[in-house]
């Protein structure tokens, strides 16, 4: 018997019910923002997705040769072809607001919730320098998350320039800077004593390092930890600016209405290299098991490393998959009723084409409908409609339809009522 | 600059729109059909690719091997997929009624209408012997189409077994009955001499060619050439089943409401070899250059094939890419507003924050709205939101503001409207 490709997995019909159903509300919260659809390919061409990743990547990523011999690979993220898109169509109106929801693919060891194929969706606003567009995509996902049923949150920020002004601050030499953000990145992980080990490789003085590690201690409230960080690094231009657009994006989520979920916190890095201001990661209350359930940050220079103009650019990110898992034991599919509403039943075969005419007419309203296609007889046809979960069968008898009417069965309470066939569609709607 | 690669093409947001616009029609009337979604991963183990359609398909498939060996490659149909899924889940409950929407990649010669990767949109039902199935995929792809803006069909259907029945009528051996198929495929594209000149290496009699193609010719009203075909093919019980099936599916039809549109067209073979029964397409009126814009067939022998149990299968299938061109030349976007529908406007950085509140006011309220992220003075604005198309600009000021009012201008006529912030939303809903 045959499985899906080791690593990933089938949707069987009631869990992609669930995950287009966590699909269709983010996709609307994208689109009551504005933000536009954007597709790009599943694979790309392999020396284009490694010029952000590098070859670190290559471990991961499923690439291969087409027929002519081309070097190709699945995306392994998002990003990474909106920028090419950006890059290379310079007529693009900016900002350029995209969303995309889609599947992409890593060669990860594959466990219960991760696989080797998950989907992601993104919001990205290319072409805006101020923090307003970082608050913005940060409000998308916060309104994306309440839509699916979060009901609160703890947002951390941070600002790659205050990450690498307190690094220098604490005698790190500069060269040393993209190590040294792996290395605190970690502080969760390995812990304070696991960081300062893994600093002593980069800095001989382990002076430097606890120092290090203090200043990033600082986490909380936005308005006294960027006090304190702009007193602290007055003599780090970049820092200063860093702390600025913080205390910008934080007053903007007033406005957009989650400022009161925000912390600053000095120690965040968002692992990857590329981001250049404001990173943030989104956990859920209530969750926080899970880690964070989105993050993203701002990337000013990729576009032109891509040969596009220089174009600022800003983004979030979350895995849907995930999500599902964790909205299911929250219950939020509980309640829900996904699937058909009604199951037509025709007492017998007699009756058939005028069961078809009134299964058509409730589709034509809008009502998930089915009909029995089995020939079955009534019994077995409620057993399918109860297997099935479908909380409403419609009989269909001669001697009913004589008088324009049906029946209509209520499955949970086995409660049933004549209805006149001019009156199911409003009935049952 | 980085280039989609060769044969994949991108969605800038106007085309992604129209692509997503058609999708979400068509995936709303398979659900009122009841159809579940099914979710299967883009790429396959290749030797359960192979299966049903051999090595033919070597030459179109994106085969890889993964970091361990395993030799995958991406799907290049759903359908395979799917019954694997059938084929490996004997528990499902049938029928089994799927759909699926996505993309499928082959490596084909592109050109500007085709591409290596492109979205079918299918619906299978699983489980079903009598051909109400398949006139219920029929049906649900007739309205998908309605749905989406065409206004008459041509659909032809035939039955495998009455194609076969009239090639051993004709006197050609069974053995080469899969020749025959391919060869009278070809009608329409090579024409009656073409045939005949193919059927040569198949049948050395020119007579019994020549017979066949008469046979062949017989298209229509479905009352008139079935009777005709069945006394015809009253030797052959296979045939006459055929008939039989067509005979019902066209009664069922009336049910559904499409009979009007349907011809049986003996010659009908639709290419794939594995089909058993019933086979259909359906050509757009008034589009008729494009072709069949949908089609399918029944395939009783696939899931056993597949290791499963005996299942009857049966689906249809199109592609959607290809609709948007079409619909593009019917005029069927010319007036339908896809993006944001509201802009936003600060007068200056002072009233930021409260039209951020306004902005989010009207997302709240479903409202697909976007606001200045520049700091740009009014002027600018206006030109923005004319260049993105969208039709509403909501101008924040603070004297407006003062009087929790603001002003709304149609960028259409350029009218202008001062309005109650409490009123806004219902004012622009």
């Amino acid at each position: 018997m045959f499985q899906p490709p080791r690593g990933t997995r089938d949707y069987l019909p009631e869990d992609q019910m669930k995950k287009n159903w966590v699909i269709d509300q983010v996709r609307e919260v994208y689109e009551a923002y504005g933000f536009e659809p954007l597709g790009t390919p599943a694979f790309e061409n392999l020396d284009m997705l490694q010029i952000k990743s590098g070859d670190d990547i290559i471990d991961q990523i499923y690439n291969f040769t087409d027929k002519s011999d081309r070097e190709l690979a699945l995306r392994f993220e998002l990003t990474a072809s909106t920028v090419r898109v950006v890059a290379s169509h310079r007529d693009l109106v900016l900002p350029f607001r995209r969303y995309a929801i889609g599947p992409v693919w890593r060669y990860e060891r594959p466990s219960e919730l991760r696989f080797r194929e998950f989907w992601q969706a993104d919001v990205d606003i290319f072409g805006v320098e101020d923090s307003i567009a970082d608050a913005e995509v940060l409000s998308a996902v916060v309104d994306a998350m309440t839509k699916i049923g979060f009901e609160g949150y703890i947002i951390n920020i941070n600002d790659r320039r205050i990450l690498s002004s307190i690094i220098q601050l604490a005698g790190i030499p500069e060269e040393k800077s993209l190590d040294a953000f792996r290395a605190v990145d970690k502080l969760a992980k390995i812990g304070r004593d696991g960081v300062i080990e893994e600093l002593r490789g980069i800095s001989p003085h382990e002076e430097a390092s606890i120092k290090l590690l203090d200043m990033l201690g600082l986490k909380g409230n936005p308005d006294e930890v960027l006090s304190m960080a702009k007193i602290m690094l007055q003599d780090y231009p970049k820092g200063v600016k860093g702390c600025d657009a913080l205390t910008k994006l934080y007053e903007y989520a007033k406005g957009f209405g989650y400022a009161e979920y925000i912390t600053v916190d000095l120690s965040l890095a968002r692992g990857l290299d590329y981001y250049t201001g404001p990173v943030y990661e989104v956990i859920a209350k209530g969750f926080e098991k899970y880690g964070s359930i989105a993050g993203g940050g701002r990337y000013d220079e990729i576009v032109e490393l891509f040969g596009g103009e220089s174009t600022c650019a800003t983004g979030v990110s979350f895995g849907v998959d995930r999500l599902v898992p964790i909205l299911e034991e929250k219950g939020a599919f509980d309640e829900m009723h996904l699937g058909a509403e009604v199951y037509v039943a025709p007492v017998n075969q007699k009756v058939l084409v005028e069961a078809l005419k009134i299964t058509q007419m409730l589709r034509d309203a809008g009502i998930s409908t089915v009909v029995d296609m089995m020939g079955r007889r009534l019994g077995k046809q409620f057993e399918y409609a109860d297997k099935k979960n479908i909380p409403k069968v419609v009989v269909v008898g001669a001697r009913e339809l004589a008088e324009e009417s049906v029946t209509i069965r209520d499955m949970k309470t086995g409660e049933q009522e004549k209805v006149l066939i001019s009156e199911l569609a409003e009935k049952l709607g």
